[in-house]
């Protein structure tokens, strides 16, 4: 029991559903005291985004393309019962009718509580993505070696 | 090496070779002497119903179609070759032919090895689901802190 | 700060994406010190085939059809955007013209770097491959609870 509160979560997918679970898990850790820490990776870059909506976002006219077809958080599809994108808003309609917050309700909740938000550095390079493409809270672009040093000693889930 | 003796899994999805990736750790675990607990969580809950077909789970009409998409146990589809439900079908059916336990004896072996199962309430309140809609052995519904702290100590997956 | 340098995956998953996320966090692992042990199960297994095209690997006409439909590293599917196969070649290339290694330069690295490599035994049986189907470098044949053993004292993750 001498484990450290601390909570690092590699946020691989870019999934509505998923990425609900990441901060749920995220800001419910934090509000009982844990440092969080988030590293998004591939497709769950799409969270953090300044922009919501499709952009061709990407360094060259192929990442172009595949920055329009990931979108950001405005336009994540769902793992499972999709249906061409309504999944994702009737997940937003039914969270807002029971009174659960809804995942853009999450990330800003997260942001408050002191989430650290981190990027994946490879990632980047992959889809060409800048540090400019995203939100000013996140704090730093990493690599896997200073990413396994910052989440020492606490859980870390690969989600 | 002081690490407790604990497993805790997260189980998000509700695929059927998903489901028997928790469910195989969960007993291989439980018969090594481990204290397991898994958290089933959005599809996952699939894994815990009463009823293991389709039915009309749910408070409302829009939760209730959801819940006849979702179904039961019995009709997980697989996350990879699913061909309309005859992959779990085949995997049923050679898990069998090779004696390997298919995933509702996994299930059951899970009960009988004193695996703790918890539903989440969050999914629960989205989704339109009670407590009486799970199967008797779901021990408790639970947020994300009270299952940070019944898994510390322990390793902790999400599947 | 006492938790072992050890870092152990549960790859499950046979997509082109997460399967580089196994191998980038092995590879950036073992790269800093860490033990590294991979357990590959399910579709995860095909990371480890000798064969990395399609072939009728297994042990009767079902199984033979399931692994010619798997087939290896060279064809396995990204999770998002595969375009019928291309996304992942997209992602080869993009990887190569930005210098980042791509999925079988790293399982390479991993070999060198000396990460540990096993298959699991369950999943060996259901899908019908034997060891000599892998690589020579895949360490050994485990079931659940050897794994839980030696990747005690570190971080596990399910990938």
């Amino acid at each position: 029991m001498t484990e450290a509160k601390k909570l690092s979560l590699i946020a691989f997918s870019g999934d509505y559903d998923k990425l609900t679970a990441v901060f749920t898990l995220a800001t419910g850790a934090a509000a009982v005291g844990y440092e969080v820490n988030i590293f998004f990776t591939f497709w769950g870059l799409d969270a953090i985004k300044q922009k919501t909506g499709r952009s061709f976002l990407g360094s060259n006219w192929l990442t172009k393309i595949f920055g329009y077809m990931m979108g950001g958080l405005g336009v994540t599809p769902n793992s499972r019962f999709n249906f061409c994108g309504i999944g994702p808003k009737i997940f937003r309609y039914l969270m807002r009718k029971n009174n659960v917050a809804t995942l853009e309700e999450l990330v800003d909740a997260a942001k408050l509580l002191g989430v650290n938000l981190y990027a994946c550095e490879m990632a980047m390079h992959v889809l060409g993505l800048r540090k400019e493409d995203f939100i000013p809270e996140v704090k730093d672009v990493l690599g896997v070696a200073t990413f396994l040093e910052l989440s020492e000693g606490g859980r870390t889930l690969f989600i």
